[in-house]
């Protein structure tokens, strides 16, 4: 196991917090009543220290990696649209590149084990661990070693976002199959009965959602009592952009980025995450609550409230690029709204009418 | 009462709503993964009969007046923070500013009868219908003349809009005892009792709200009969902002302009509108659930689903300016996103292998 990995998270400031919450108690608002806004951004405060947290620039980084376990026909798609999807983002036609473009955030694309490499592509990192994972129903993912390396392909690239003084971290993912794989990952830790996780993916129908179930109840059964650990877990039923997006998860609560994480997938991997570390949980904001259902345990588990509800089911980042506007416009209200004094508006309570004087109608 | 009002609202087109469809199911991913965000666009699409809609320019305009209510101690802050927070506006302190600011969205502030008249002040437009409504525990908001100024300041603010180009009409309100009069306007029309609708707006506490509630059922009473038609329930119990934005939202569907509606008091006037217009729900996109609990009974009358729920409760517009971005993305997307041939990606249940060969753990 990869040292850097058990490396402490670094605390938030409840100082800032508190500080934050002050300042946004004298903006020109009722209290409180920019909602979720307020709670995101003395969040936000707490991990940058500061009562004027900023989330740009953003950074965004989609890995990509194949499973051996679409074999098993859990996926609605070929495996070939892994690496298909890859050359995708590459060229400006997924959704993520173009919501990236939309919002001006760079993004960049990991290959962490797409089952044929993709060769030179613009935007493109290349960190292989192997050409796609085991099939998990008949052995684990992956070994320590490219365990070790796909964990580091997400370290390296929190690293890169640090020297280019990246403020907050989108972490996405493309490998078909990868629900099923993180489903396993969920009930393994969690122990949610395989079919309350099971979900359509990119498009199962009713049948195949029930035989995905019925596969990851085997997954969970061959794995018995091999995953004492929450990286045995992620080693043995994970998949090499799973690794990656805990590795770039621990990472950044390591070196001190918000994280805003995306959907199923990425809530799982970030549970593994704060399994391994508790006190990342404090670096977590998850972004929205995705149409599968194997991302409420998780929810539950971390005490974690979504920001959106907009049944996106995409994953590569999409739901938490759709977030971070939100943040945004959380972090310009704290830093330009003006204060009732400066703005010279009377105050909540001052000079209003006796209430038990009412008119007689 | 005012011809144009009556002036028919605009068609949406079904054509162009299915051709978005049928482009939405041909980009790079799943269909209907991008949840919402691919219902509002189907949406936007009908309403702008393209197939490649957009949301931009958008345009936001705050609409402010005072309440004769406001002497029954219905309300945490005094009157005067009307007037203040008009002038907050203007200086681009508030909280609607900072966040037209960020989202690069021209704002205009439009007085329609606050109690004291604040004079020439940058970006302020004055259509002073009055200087404050009467007492609606007592007395009608408005006459009748009052009634046409108000809505007229509305419908002039969307005809600039449309000499601007505007493809997206946001409408805010400012206040001091609006949310009694909204939440008034909205037990006249749909029959909910007062104790269910009544908040606590700007921070009343739990005695405070049961009071308001008190005042409400009183203010029905008053009424009683005497409100037969949506437009006399707005003239009687309404505001002179609240009127502007009725007006305002009739005239967006009179000449085609998307709505984006806030929170409570602007979804009293929508329904107002739409009670008035039933094929102007088509141009109205609910943008939040408030925190404020008069708008649920809106929601059901209009089967309406709000894009965000963010707990906010501030008015101002503040709540459909946080949810211009995800119209934004949802526009950006279809524009951009590659289609499966374009960027030869296999699709849906080419080559995947058959469930039936399970292998066995």
């Amino acid at each position: 196991m990869a040292s850097w990995l058990m490396d402490p998270i670094k605390p938030v400031s409840d100082e800032a917090a508190k500080a934050a919450r002050r300042r946004l108690d004298k903006l020109t608002k009722p209290k409180g009543s920019l909602g979720v806004l307020e709670e995101l951004l003395v969040r936000l405060a707490a991990m940058q220290d500061s009562d004027l947290p900023s989330v740009d620039p953003a950074r965004i980084v989609v890995f990509a990696g194949d499973h051996g376990i679409v074999k098993e026909g859990v996926s609605a798609y070929p495996q070939s649209v892994t690496l298909e999807m890859v050359r995708n983002f590459c060229q400006g036609g997924a959704a993520i590149t173009v919501m990236a473009r939309q919002l001006g955030v760079p993004i960049e694309v990991v290959d962490v084990g797409v089952m044929e490499n993709p060769g030179a592509l613009p935007g493109l990192i290349s960190a292989r661990a192997g050409s796609g994972t085991l099939n998990i129903l008949t052995d684990p993912a992956m070994n320590p070693d490219q365990f070790d390396v796909a964990a580091r392909a997400g370290k390296a690239a929190v690293d890169r976002a640090v020297g280019e003084g990246t403020k907050l971290f989108i972490g996405g993912e493309m490998g078909i199959g990868n629900t099923t794989a993180a489903a396993s990952v969920v009930c393994a830790l969690l122990g949610p009965p395989p079919e309350s996780v099971a979900g359509p993916g990119t498009g199962l129908d009713v049948e195949g959602v029930t035989h995905k179930a019925d596969v990851i109840q085997k997954i969970l059964l061959r794995h018995l009592d091999m995953t004492n650990t929450p990286q045995g877990v992620m080693r043995r039923m994970g998949g090499f952009e799973m690794t990656a997006l805990m590795g770039a998860y621990i990472r950044c609560g390591q070196v001190g980025i918000p994280v805003l994480v995306d959907g199923m997938i990425a809530s799982a991997c970030a549970l593994v995450a704060a399994t391994i570390h508790p006190p990342l949980k404090s670096w977590l904001i998850f972004s929205h609550r995705s149409a599968e259902p194997g991302q409420y345990p998780v929810f539950k588990a971390l005490d974690a409230q979504p920001v959106l509800q907009l049944d996106m089911r995409l994953g590569e980042g999409s739901g938490a690029a759709a977030a971070l506007p939100i943040l945004r416009l959380a972090c310009a209200l704290q830093r330009e709204m003006a204060t009732f004094e400066e703005a010279g508006v009377s105050e909540k309570g001052s000079d209003v009418p006796d209430r038990a004087e009412v008119s007689e109608a």
